[in-house]
């Protein structure tokens, strides 16, 4: 069995934002994948990029780190590539809003947000140094709302007092989202709550806020009643729209399927492709039964391919994909989140305790949760902000010397 | 008071190695320098890097982060800007053989050494996998020491048997010296313990090796008997030789004052510079009755120049710079280290606890000592390597997309 990956490590996306905020070191949510899978002696894991599909062949064509090529044979093979940002067609915005969906893409916020913060500290004209003290998060799903609150937490708490050209109030975080209401899939009771939350910590929630415009200087951004207002920040954040990953679009071309809107490929009730049984393609590049772009569907459809070969070694005909709804989360401050699972709707602290056991579940291998229970201990005991260094080669508005 | 600085953490350059080799992370060994000083609401803390002195007007000329210039007056100046790797006038090596000084260093160190098998994992060409294989550290001093040790711990045991192309056996950690014994300055009995320690670990020592070349494929090494021999590597690593910061010389051009070959500066029995008793420099950078480049060194000569500064303050006469020597120690292997003094000279697990006690107290923090304990504990009685993370932007051989 062979698993090719272009980075070294199993990342768990949903605690990027805490990577992002000097909470939780890289390692503690991205272990190496062959770390993962030591015991699995079967298993060989190849660091690669895929660049495309030959599946009259059955090969998976790769790019090695130093640019050779390297082709990879299959019988089954399952697809997990997940999904991007997407900008809508303004991908001009992602120099100046990166995303949030890579290890990469999260050292480099947390390198922006505490790069802002010294740079205003050496700042002398106030209108350039509330630019720096101005973050904003475009969109506002559970990745938007959980950065945003945390950006207030370690602007406005953990470490806003200790500069001396500004303090914590002086940091003013914007959570901009284009709907009616924040978290809109929470229902309305728990959007509210999650609002209430949220600016309590200090974060501006602007709705019907659409983004027209990104640049080094700020975001300009339309109103319900169609005025255009500009935002001076110098750190903006992009938590809106998904895009599968182009693997999708390229499994779709080798075997006919169609893709959707957001490039999602669309698959066989069993997850494999139109013609092509022995291919799976799961998680948040495929498109099936409208299910949504969470880590609970990526899981159990990887769970159902696995036993759909598995199973049909043993001659047993392929089920179709069945989902079990596991609700969602998210949190909103320090000991805040919001949980909705099967009707059940919890807020507040207990949200925050029912967050706290699915994450320390979920994350893998037992010394990770540990050093993870360690390090939340500090973070939301108190307010400690144990990773924050700034990567010199990520550092805003660096300039080459 | 201001404390000026290019980075914002606060670095324990003596723990370096073990972010090189995965075992803590950057945020353990580095905590932002405003935080550690968070309690004195009199310390302004700005990240810019200084360019220049003029000590007549007592301004240091500095550049911020995004290039503009900046000017900080002074009564009282302390420079104690460390010292970098010196090639001895090979600085083309340092493409190939990256020095270990910055954290920046450690973590591109951690990519080379990571990436490097993950390399070999891909490699069909047993002699390039070979190389992939083989790391080189060039000088035999404590750092030198504590990296191949570590590699190898790491190689040959941590993770080297969770790959399929090689075993932990294939991977050679070579330590290269050109004196006729590694950590000469311990003397004859610890320098052999400490060879029999690592040739167990699986270092291969080479004393009397001078480097004479290093480029993309490898070392060549000139031996006593004058033979020149070549050591195809892809990783490399230089911890031999030592070169002040450029800032030492700046000083000395601006005071008079002699620097040494390792370009160190010449100060006055108590830290400052000839006809400046109100600038000190401090550390490595400075050259003092030939105190050996240290931490115990630089820790003393700080507080004995904020103790002049303040006597000063109150009337108090300078006092001349008194050392007390408290040893020096280098770790060997997972659990054994090197331990001189005052004639008290421990070796093997003893003196890796009288390590363990020293390096946890002159750790920065209670929850950076804290989180080092646990990491350690998971290291040294297992062989966990918590922090694997690949950096892309620091992945070796890659070739732009």
């Amino acid at each position: 069995m062979t698993v090719v990956d272009k980075t070294n490590h199993h990342l768990f996306q949903p605690l990027l934002y805490q990577v992002a905020t000097g909470i939780l070191s890289e390692g503690a949510i991205a272990p190496a994948t062959r770390d993962v899978l030591r015991r699995h002696r079967n298993v060989s894991v190849l660091m690669a990029e895929v660049t495309g599909f030959d599946l009259e062949a059955r090969v998976v064509r790769c790019r090695q780190p130093d640019g050779r090529p390297l082709t990879l044979p299959y019988d089954s093979l399952v697809v997990a590539a997940g999904a991007g940002g997407s900008y809508f067609g303004h991908d001009e915005f992602a120099e100046w809003a990166p995303g949030m969906k890579t290890l990469d893409d999260a050292v480099r916020h947390r390198t922006r947000i505490l790069g802002a913060l010294e740079m205003a500290e050496l700042e002398e004209d106030d209108d350039v140094r509330a630019a720096w003290l101005t973050f904003v998060i475009v969109g506002g799903g559970p990745t938007g709302v959980e950065i945003a609150g945390q950006i207030a937490e370690l602007g406005r708490r953990a470490i806003g007092h200790s500069f001396t050209r500004f303090g914590p109030n002086d940091v003013r975080v914007i959570l901009c989202d284009g709907g009616k209401e924040i978290l809109a899939t929470f229902g309305d009771r728990l959007s509210q709550h999650a609002t209430q939350g949220l600016e309590r910590t200090g974060v501006e929630i602007r709705t019907e806020a659409i983004v027209q415009n990104v640049d080094a200087t700020g975001v300009e951004v339309r109103s319900a009643d169609g005025s255009t207002t500009k935002i001076a920040s110098r750190t903006v954040i992009w938590a809106a729209g998904v895009a599968a990953s182009p693997l999708a679009r390229m499994l779709a071309d080798a075997s006919g399927a169609q893709c959707d809107r957001a490039g999602r490929i669309a698959v066989q009730p069993d997850c494999s492709l139109p013609g092509h049984p022995e291919v799976f393609a799961i998680g948040d590049m495929m498109s099936l039964n409208g299910l949504p772009g969470v880590a609970e569907v990526a899981m159990q459809t990887g769970i159902h391919a696995a036993r759909t070969i598995s199973g049909r070694l043993k001659g047993q005909e392929a089920k179709p994909f069945k989902y079990r709804d596991l609700g969602s989360m998210a949190t909103i401050s320090r000991r805040r989140a919001i949980v909705s699972f099967r009707g059940i709707r919890l807020h507040g602290y207990l949200g925050w305790l029912a967050w706290l056991t699915v994450h320390i579940t979920f994350m893998t291998g037992f010394k990770n949760r540990f050093a993870a229970l360690v390090s939340w201990s500090f973070a939301f005991l108190g307010h400690s902000r144990p990773q924050q260094v700034i990567d010199e080669q990520r550092m805003p508005g660096r300039t080459p010397r």
